[in-house]
C-alpha cells in the first residue's frame, strides 16, 4: 500500500523530484534509485510525450496517469508565463506582421488530417504564449482591461474544469445561486434597496448595453416582439457624443436605425449637457418621433467622463423615457467610498452596465447588465422553448435564467467574480480601485513636471489621462491645423516603434477635430511608479528619435 | 548556486515532497531532514495558506513563489475534480434544492466586506465543485454538449492565462491568425471554394444565428442600418417549427416581430417540407411581406432531423431569399466522411452557424458563424469607433476583427478548438464522431429489444434517441388522450428520481402533441456500452418505481 502511493506519487511528480534531485546531492542517489526501481516495475517510461496521443488521455480507460502528467506540464508552462508576465525584463510583446508571423509559426499553426503527438501540442502552446501580447505585464497600457488577477485566474481554470451551462439551475446549481448573489451585491451597491431587480451577466458590456435598449424597446412598446417595428412608430434613442459606440450599435442592430441615436453635445469635460439633451428629445417628439431611451455615460471611453445622472434622471422622468447608465468602465468606483460620488444619482436608473473585467481585474469576459425592476429581462426576452425549460421540473424553476437571455447556452462568467471578490473582500477591491486612481494622479503629476507632455483634459475626473507628447522639433509651431496635421502623425508613429520594440503598450486615438492623442490607462495592479516613469522616458525618447 | 536551486524546487514541492517522503521509508529521513533544513533557514512557513492573502501574490513583488504554490493546489484540486468526473463510482450530481443548497452553502457563500485567506479560498473551490454536476460524467446524458475534453481544457486554461481580447490583431495577434484558420477549414468543410468567405466566433449558437438575421437583413435593406425599420416594409423569415427557438428570438430582438418568423410545417420525421415552405413564402408575398431569410437546421434539437438543403436551396434562389443553415448542433457531422451526406447541398447556403462546443467536445463556448461572401459582416455591423480601430496602425488593419462583430471586447473562443483539432487531426475529430453515432446506433438496438420501451421516431437520422418509457401498469391501456395524460408524467418523474439520487441525467420534453418523453444524446466520448445498458436499466427501474 504504502509503495503503491510512493509509487503514484513519484510518477506524477517524477520531472519535478528529478530536476529537485538533480540539484541535492544528498538526496539523489537514493532518491533515483529508488524511485527508478519502483517506475521501471510497473511503468513505461513515458516522461516525453512524444509517443503519447490525445485518444490516449481521459475518458480513455488508463487515461488517468497520462491525463495528470500532461496537464502538470502545461500548468508548468501557463506559471512560467504567469512569471514572465510579471517580469519587467521580458517585452511586452514580440511584435511581427501578420504576414511575417503566419510565416514564423507556420510549421504549427496548420490543422492536419493526422494528429499531432503531445510533446508537439506542448510545443504548439509554447508557441502561441511565445507571441502572445503579455496583457498582465505591469506595462501594458493599452486597453480598459488590463493585468492578471491570480484569483481570477484561479476562477476561469475552475470553470473551464466544471465546463456547465448557465441556462439551468439543473445543470449549475452553484453557479446559479452565486450568479443570484453577486447581482444582488452590485444591485446593493448601485443603491437600490435591498439590492433588489433584475440582472444577468452577458458577453461583454457591448451586449449588456444591447440588453438595456431591447428591455426599454420592449417595456415602451411591447407590440414589437411579435409584430415587429415596420408597423409601429419611430423610436429616437440618445446618448452622448463622446458614448460607446455599441449603443449606436445597438440601435443599428435592434431596428431603431442609426440616425435616430442622437448624440447629444457635451461640455469640455466630455459631460453629457443635460439642456441639449432635453432640447433634443423635445424635437424628437415635434419631429414625430418616440424618444424611449436615454444611455448616460460612467467612464467614458477616452476622457473617462462621468455623465451628470441626476440632471439626466430628472429630464428623464419627465419625459418618461428609460433612463440607462453605460458604467462599463467607471461602474466599479461603486465599490470605492471615495469615488462612489462619482456616480451619483445612479440609483435613479432603470438599467445599468457594469463590466468587473474592467476595473475590478477580472479576467474577460464578465459584464452584467442590471435592472431596476423585475420580470421586464423575462418579458422581453422569453420564448418558453419546451425542451430546455420545462415546467413540470421537481424544483423551483424561477432559478432557471436561461429564458432572460438572449442567448441559449451561456458561459459562467460569475465564479470568476465571485471567488475573487471573496478573496479580496469589499475593502481589498476598494484598496485596489484606489491605488489605480492614485497611480493615475501621479501620471498626472509627472506630466505636469516633464517637457513636451501636453493634457487634452487637465484633471480629469477618472483614470483615463489623455495627453499629446509634441517632440522638441514641433514645440515652436503656431497652434493650428498645421500643427495639429503634424501632432496627428507622431502617436501613431511612437506607438509602432514602441510595439516593435516590445517595450510597452499605450493606447492613441484622435477624438473630434482633437488630433491623435495618447490615451493612459492603469488598470493594471502590477503598475508602479517606476512603471509610469518608464512609460513616459520611453515615450519622450522615440518621440525625439522620430 | 545548487543549493539555491533545490531550495527553490523544495519549496514549490514542499507539499508533494513530504507526501511522497512519507510513503517511501528510504527516502523520507534524509529528504525531510536536509528539505527542512533549507526550508527552515531562509524562509517562514506557509505550506498551509490560512495566513496567505490573495494580495500577496502576483503582481506583488515577492509574490512568485507563493503563487506557483497556490496555483499548484489549485491545479491539484482541479486535476481530482477530473478524475472524479471519470469515475463511474462517483455521482454525477449530489442534488439540493435551491433554498436547501443555498443553506447548506452559506458558511461560504455570501461576499464579506474583508477579504478570506487563501486556505478558505482552496475550500470554496472545493465546496463549489462538490455541488457541480459532472457533466463530463459518462452518464451524463442531459444536454447536447457533454463531456470533458482534455486538450480543450487545456486550451481553456491558457486562453484564461494569455487573457486577451480578439478585437484587434494588436493584443491578440496569434488567436487573430487562428481564427482565420480554423474558419477558413470550417468553410473547406462546407464546400465553400478554397475555403474564402468571412465568419467569426460567437458566444453561442443563439448569436451566431443572431447575426445571420442581422446580416441578410441587412442585405435586403441596408437602410434599416441608419433609419431604423419603422418606414421599411414588413419583413418576414421562415424556420421550421422544429427549429431552434433563437430563429425566433433573433426575429424579436431584430426588430421582425415573431408574427413574421413563419414556422413551416415538418414531415413525420421532422424535416422541413418544402412545397409548404414555398407556399408560405408566396402567401407573405401576397399579403404584402418581404419575405429575407429561411433557416434550415442541421440536426434539430429534439429529433435530430436535418431540413433538406438541395430543395430548401432551390426555393431560395427562385424567390432570392438568403438561406441560412443552423447546424448548431449537426454542422459537425461534415468531418465525418461516413455522416457528411446528411448535410448535402449545405455549400448552397449563405451562412451556417456550427457549434464546435456540441459534437466537437469544445469546452463553452465555442460558436461560429460562417458566411459564403465576404464583406457583409462588417457592412451589416461596422461603425468604425476611433479609438479601437485606427487606420493609421502600422499593420495591415485588415486583420483587426472588431468591426466585424456585434460585441465590442470578444472572449478568445478559437484557441481550444485549434488546439484540439491539432491534437486530433481531422481523423480523429471523424473517429469521435463515429462512435459517437455508433453509440447511438447501440442505443436504439437496445431499446428495440427492451420492453416498454417505445420509440418517438424509429430510425432516427442521427444522434438524438427518442423514446418514452411505459410503466407496466401503463403498457395495457388504449392509446389516446387518458394514456398520453399519464404518460406525460412519467419522464418528469423518473427524472426528478434519477437527479435525487445523482445516478444519471437524461433530458426530456414535450413535442407537439407528442407527451413528455426522453431525449437521449451521446455527446459525451467517455460513454460506453455499458454506460447505456446502465441508463436503460434506471430509467426501467426508477419507471417502475413511481
Amino acid at each position: 500500500m504504502s509503495q503503491d502511493i510512493a509509487l503514484k506519487m513519484y510518477q506524477r511528480d517524477r520531472h519535478r523530484a528529478q530536476a529537485l534531485f538533480k540539484h541535492s546531492p544528498t538526496l539523489s542517489k537514493s532518491a533515483s534509485l529508488e524511485g527508478d526501481h519502483l517506475l521501471h516495475r510497473f511503468e513505461p517510461d513515458w516522461s516525453k510525450f512524444e509517443h503519447v496521443y490525445a485518444h490516449e488521455l481521459l475518458p480513455q480507460k488508463d487515461g488517468c496517469k497520462k491525463t495528470s502528467r500532461f496537464l502538470q506540464e502545461v500548468v508548468d508552462v501557463l506559471i512560467d508565463y504567469v512569471h514572465k508576465s510579471n517580469d519587467r525584463s521580458t517585452k511586452v510583446l514580440d511584435f511581427h506582421h501578420p504576414h511575417t508571423l503566419r510565416e514564423m509559426m507556420d510549421h504549427c499553426l496548420d490543422i492536419q488530417e493526422e494528429p499531432q503527438n503531445l510533446e508537439q501540442i506542448l510545443s504548439d502552446c509554447k508557441e502561441t504564449l511565445k507571441y502572445c501580447v503579455k496583457t498582465g505585464h505591469p506595462r501594458f497600457f493599452n486597453q480598459l482591461s488590463t493585468g492578471l488577477d491570480i484569483i481570477a485566474l484561479v476562477g476561469e481554470w475552475l470553470t473551464a474544469t466544471a465546463n456547465t451551462n448557465m441556462f439551468t439551475y439543473e445543470i449549475a446549481p452553484v453557479f446559479t445561486l452565486m450568479e443570484d448573489i453577486v447581482l444582488t451585491k452590485m444591485r446593493e451597491c448601485i443603491g437600490w434597496e435591498n439590492g433588489e431587480g433584475d440582472g444577468i451577466f452577458a458577453p461583454g458590456g457591448a451586449i449588456s448595453n444591447l440588453y438595456a435598449v431591447a428591455v426599454a424597446r420592449h417595456t415602451v412598446m411591447p407590440d414589437g416582439k411579435t409584430k415587429g417595428l415596420s408597423s409601429l412608430p419611430r423610436l429616437v434613442m440618445f446618448t452622448s457624443e463622446h458614448s460607446h459606440f455599441s449603443i449606436k450599435r445597438a440601435g443599428a442592430l435592434l431596428g431603431i436605425g442609426t440616425d435616430n441615436v442622437v448624440l447629444i453635445k457635451t461640455d469640455e469635460r466630455g459631460k453629457m449637457i443635460p439642456s441639449v439633451l432635453d432640447a433634443e428629445i423635445e424635437r424628437a417628439k415635434r419631429e414625430g418621433g418616440v424618444p424611449f431611451f436615454v444611455s448616460a455615460t460612467a467612464g467614458t471611453t477616452v476622457l473617462g467622463a462621468f455623465d451628470p445622472f441626476n440632471d439626466i434622471a430628472d429630464i428623464c422622468e419627465k419625459h418618461k423615457i428609460w433612463f440607462h447608465v453605460d458604467g462599463a468602465w467607471g461602474g466599479s468606483a461603486l465599490i470605492s467610498q471615495k469615488y462612489k460620488g462619482l456616480l451619483e444619482g445612479v440609483q435613479r436608473a432603470d438599467s445599468m452596465t457594469w463590466n468587473p473585467h474592467k476595473l475590478m481585474g477580472i479576467l474577460l469576459q464578465c459584464s452584467a447588465i442590471l435592472l431596476r425592476r423585475k420580470g421586464l429581462l423575462e418579458a422581453s426576452n422569453a420564448l418558453k422553448a419546451p425542451y430546455l425549460f420545462q415546467e413540470d421540473k421537481q424544483y423551483d424553476v424561477v432559478y432557471d435564467t436561461g429564458d432572460k437571455a438572449i442567448q441559449c447556452g451561456r458561459h459562467n462568467d460569475v465564479f470568476k467574480l465571485w471567488i475573487t471578490w471573496r478573496a479580496n473582500g469589499d475593502t481589498g477591491f476598494e484598496n485596489r480601485i484606489n491605488g489605480l486612481l492614485d497611480m493615475s494622479h501621479y501620471l498626472q503629476q509627472k506630466l505636469k513636471e516633464r517637457k513636451g507632455f501636453e493634457f487634452v483634459l487637465e484633471n480629469p475626473q477618472f483614470i483615463n489621462v489623455c495627453f499629446w507628447y509634441v517632440p522638441s522639433s514641433m514645440r515652436r509651431l503656431t497652434p493650428g491645423p498645421e500643427r495639429d496635421a503634424r501632432l496627428h502623425k507622431v502617436a501613431p508613429k511612437i506607438k509602432a516603434m514602441m510595439m516593435e520594440k516590445g517595450s510597452t503598450m499605450v493606447g492613441y486615438q484622435p477624438l473630434g477635430e482633437k488630433p491623435n492623442f495618447f490615451r493612459m490607462i492603469v488598470s493594471n495592479a502590477a503598475t508602479t511608479q517606476p512603471d509610469i516613469d518608464f512609460m513616459l522616458n520611453e515615450i519622450e525618447r522615440l518621440g525625439e528619435e522620430e
